[in-house]
């Protein structure tokens, strides 16, 4: 039998490519999505359709509360940046970072493999996210991994490790897009855009429509998704 | 202006002193409880009692999907184990472990600590606690805080560190009604059973019944919460 993986899907291109890669591993997928006061539930139908694509044994929805906590442009009302310079994205944190996301993501993650037995967490965090998101650092990863093996009974009982996979974290956007087309991610089933319009067309301008361009120009691969 | 403090109330006799501690430290109290598919809303009732006796500014309620994830007798449909031996319940992991529940709490609470400026997030996990739940331990704890300086944008920014306070952690139970009798914790108001009557009632036979009675008995004090 093989061995079973949680992996953290959001439906964008990061996460498509890392349960690619789990796949390519030959772990049986459990794919764990969160609905958190997202502003755009599009991202969510991205995260079934490429759960599907990939054959996940189980894809779970959970409903957090990251909405009533606020403090972020993808959970509170405070308008989302357009148009800036790349460049810049790396200096500052962006004000669409969510308060501790990760870490709840991942608590999740743990709880899910827990019960299913899996010692095994993925998660797409890269290089381009940890200039931007303290929780998306190597050494955030390290520090939850060490705390998540105190955690669980199981690592208390049997001995059993919890390890979180990071297989993007050294690449560009460029890069996992490579990776994802070689391992055969349908890019047009994800979704990236901050703020689609109706329809679920990208508009092209946020910060992620903006990484995700550039990586696709760098990659020398057309974009598959729809803009306005 | 007083410190802000996030405490993880469960309207349990535990986490209600530990409000009354961090109240006594002149905190301002920022309560958050969950709703995550207990099978008895009761808590939710005795925590916001608690958390109002006590003035907290907030008190948050989130809803939280482990119910869906599953694995444990208080979310899951598995019988709640009565009349056990208290001795027993240090050997073994009780089947009552929600699976890294502390995990997903603390994480939520890192959270909002941020979105308020919080340096300071308050549980009340104690001696008894851990043994029996591996997220209850010191080093568990210690684990955590230093994933969470790692994932904040605080952290990162403004060095600004968080502290996971435990007041209760060296504490017997009886050692814990005795400091909440002190600090002016009505024990009237709070609840631990994990298998109530209707009424609200508690059965008096399930462990966290025969903990909170032992513990009564060895303080000295009268438990006032009415049994059937």
């Amino acid at each position: 039998m093989n061995k079973k993986a949680v992996v953290l899907l959001s439906g964008g291109i990061d996460s498509a490519t890392t349960l690619a890669v789990a796949k390519s591993m030959n772990f049986e997928i459990y794919a764990l999505s969160f609905r958190y006061g997202q502003r755009h539930i599009i991202e969510l139908e991205s995260a079934k359709r490429v759960a599907r694509h990939f054959d996940a044994i189980r894809h779970l929805i959970a409903d957090i509360d990251l909405g009533l906590i606020g403090g972020s442009a993808l959970t509170d009302k405070i308008d989302v940046p357009k148009n800036r310079d790349l460049q810049d994205l790396s200096k500052n944190i962006p004000i669409t970072y969510v308060p501790a996301r990760n870490t709840i993501f991942l608590a999740y993650a743990l709880a899910w493999a827990e019960v299913i037995g899996a010692e095994d967490i993925f998660i797409g965090v890269n290089a381009l996210d940890y200039s931007g998101y303290p929780d998306c650092r190597p050494e955030f990863i390290s520090a939850f991994e060490k705390m998540a093996n105190l955690a669980t009974k199981s690592s208390v009982e049997n001995k059993r490790g919890i390890k979180i996979n990071t297989p993007l974290i050294e690449m560009s956007k460029a890069q996992i897009i490579q990776k994802g087309s070689a391992l055969g991610v349908d890019f047009s089933l994800t979704h990236s855009c901050y703020d689609p319009s109706a329809d679920g067309a990208a508009c092209g301008e946020c910060d992620s429509c903006l990484l995700r361009l550039a990586g696709f120009r760098a990659a020398g691969i057309a974009d598959p998704v729809k803009y306005n």
